[in-house]
């Protein structure tokens, strides 16, 4: 029997359901409803709409369905990317009743997004996620953007989505080392705020590595109800939404000084947090704990090979840099993170010289 | 003595004031404390630049402050300059608190503009414009874009500027021919909502095309009063801010025929209410009363030699068509303006044809 759920982003007049369940796709869910207009542009990747881009319009009758297709991976995420999806709105005589929805991973979700939030300042947008990672991070929240040789995301807009609809079935063709990279999100929102939901994880990670469809519905409604409370007290990351950045300063340096697309977003992730778990000084039994569920989910445990001046050098991008001070996620210990602005140059450096090696 | 005043544009949080004087340049005003970082990027072109860059930099005492400079014109109002001015951003190192600042006309508010919404999902933004167009619209609402090889201003965002600093000194060295252009939104505004105030244009127009201070202080200043309270009820333009568009669906596609540049954006206007106000119905001596006042500024009343059926093309890419709908801002009568969306497609070849000939 399928089982759905119903989680709610609450944004006053912008609050938005995200629906999690199997059997959507095929016409299983009437997503036409949640187009207002006459049209939708479904931007997808050649490796995803062969999968489900028929099965997706079986849920979109009565509406016309244009396609824009990009090429797979994060080296794409480029502003070229989110030009080309304006081009093909252009060309389909898009207006601004008309609906991208993005099917795919989070790189579809946030070029597709970031189109969907410029062209004529803004259209409907609708969120179908396909791989762990978009579905309990980046297609909840609002945050759209693509690359810039100087970043990561470093051009962007804040567009929140009209639905996000998981359907777990679309994880069957996941790649394992993809299915790892979400886990490292998941991972991270127990740290954060839920040490409950980590012990869980610890439990359960063989089921999730087996896709056991249970536990994986779980823990994507799990992670977005935490997200999703995050955000809907913060939407614009002036406070606490920054909580969900844990791990993501020495990440998103690790996937700049590698080039994108070398390293998953998730597995920088997983090292990064290890990073920021040491910054942090929580005692090594509770690092330990940490790493121990990162190696369990087959996630990346250090940078060996990564040069490590590059890597600081990059954290210098860092968007939650406030005045030439970066800011890090820490952890007052396992399921409780704060902000912190004034972590000492040399602290950063012992803790790059420990991963460097 | 100089004469100030400040209308506040009411937008709850995002609430920010215009200021209207002269002797703001060369440290008259203090902009500094308007930057909220410890940084800025003074974006601005090469025939404005010469004139007041130096000038508002007295005004930023205290901020480390970088240029970006654009070539001067429509043409480059594109999504290439938005890039550049990115580049410019990430080469400065700009973080999240550093601050925008457009100094000069309309193409360089809404190209910077862009480039500060998106630029790391959005930074801080000062408006200093420095053509009567800008004082009394591009400046204030906003509405930030970059034009498309398909439609004007089709790539955008709404992005709402710290403050407006609006120094009447700047208008000395505007081209007769662009202080026709500013008058046609100025003209525009007493055509949809206030009578007394077209018929104080009737009367001092002679006055406002020598550039009196006192008459020029007073149109600004009006203009943006009308502009600030149409923006406050309906930021996002889902009802009443769409009137501000009177003149504009006739517009745009008379500038996206004759090729962006060839035409200054007043001047489009200018002949596009005409044609709006044929297209309502309005009693001729009306139209005529309209059609004296825009001849008084100096502006044109006909497009003879523009391309009718590409006119009727481009006027479907407008970003004001819903489901394929064309819609209009028309006239109740002068100084009462409503919206539109089911005419009658032979009334507007009507018009059209009268206009071509």
């Amino acid at each position: 029997m399928p089982t759905h759920s119903t989680i709610t982003v609450d944004l006053g007049e912008r609050s938005y359901p995200i629906v999690i369940g199997d059997g959507f796709l095929d016409g299983g869910f009437d997503l036409a409803s949640h187009v207002g207009g006459a049209d939708c542009v479904v931007v997808s990747n050649e490796i995803v709409a062969p999968l489900y881009l028929e099965s997706l319009k079986a849920c979109l009758a009565g509406k016309t369905v244009h396609e824009a297709l990009l090429p797979d991976g994060e080296t794409y995420k480029t502003q070229a990317a989110s030009a080309a999806v304006i081009d093909r709105l252009v060309a389909a005589g898009a207006n601004r009743d008309t609906t991208v929805i993005a099917l795919g991973g989070g790189v579809v979700g946030d070029i597709a997004g970031f189109a969907a939030a410029t062209y004529m300042r803004g259209v409907p947008f609708i969120q179908v996620p396909t791989t762990l990672l978009a579905q309990v991070d980046s297609s909840v929240g609002g945050k759209t953007g693509v690359n810039h040789p100087g970043g990561k995301n470093l051009v962007g807009a804040f567009h929140q989505p009209e639905i996000v609809l998981i359907d777990t079935d679309t994880l069957d063709t996941l790649p394992d080392r993809e299915l790892s990279a979400g886990l490292a999100e998941i991972i991270k929102h127990g740290a954060i705020v839920d040490i409950d939901y980590l012990a869980w994880l610890e439990d359960k990670m063989p089921a999730l590595l087996e896709r056991r469809p249970g536990p994986l519905a779980h823990a994507i409604a799990r992670s977005c109800e935490i997200k999703a409370a995050v955000v809907a007290e913060d939407e614009r990351e002036r406070g606490r939404r920054a909580l969900l950045n844990f791990g993501h300063t020495f990440g998103h340096a690790i996937e700049n000084s590698v080039g994108y697309g070398e390293w998953l977003h998730g597995e920088a992730v997983a090292v990064g947090m290890l990073m920021a778990a040491a910054l942090s000084g929580i005692d090594m039994e509770q690092q330990n704990r940490l790493r121990a569920l990162i190696e369990a989910a087959r996630l990346p445990t250090n940078v060996k090979g990564v040069d490590m001046q590059k890597l600081r050098a990059a954290m210098n991008l860092d968007k939650k840099i406030v005045d030439k001070q970066l800011r890090f996620i820490q952890l007052e210990t396992l399921g409780e993170a704060y902000i912190r602005d004034d972590v000492p140059e040399e602290r950063i450096a012992a803790v790059l010289a420990r991963a460097g090696t």
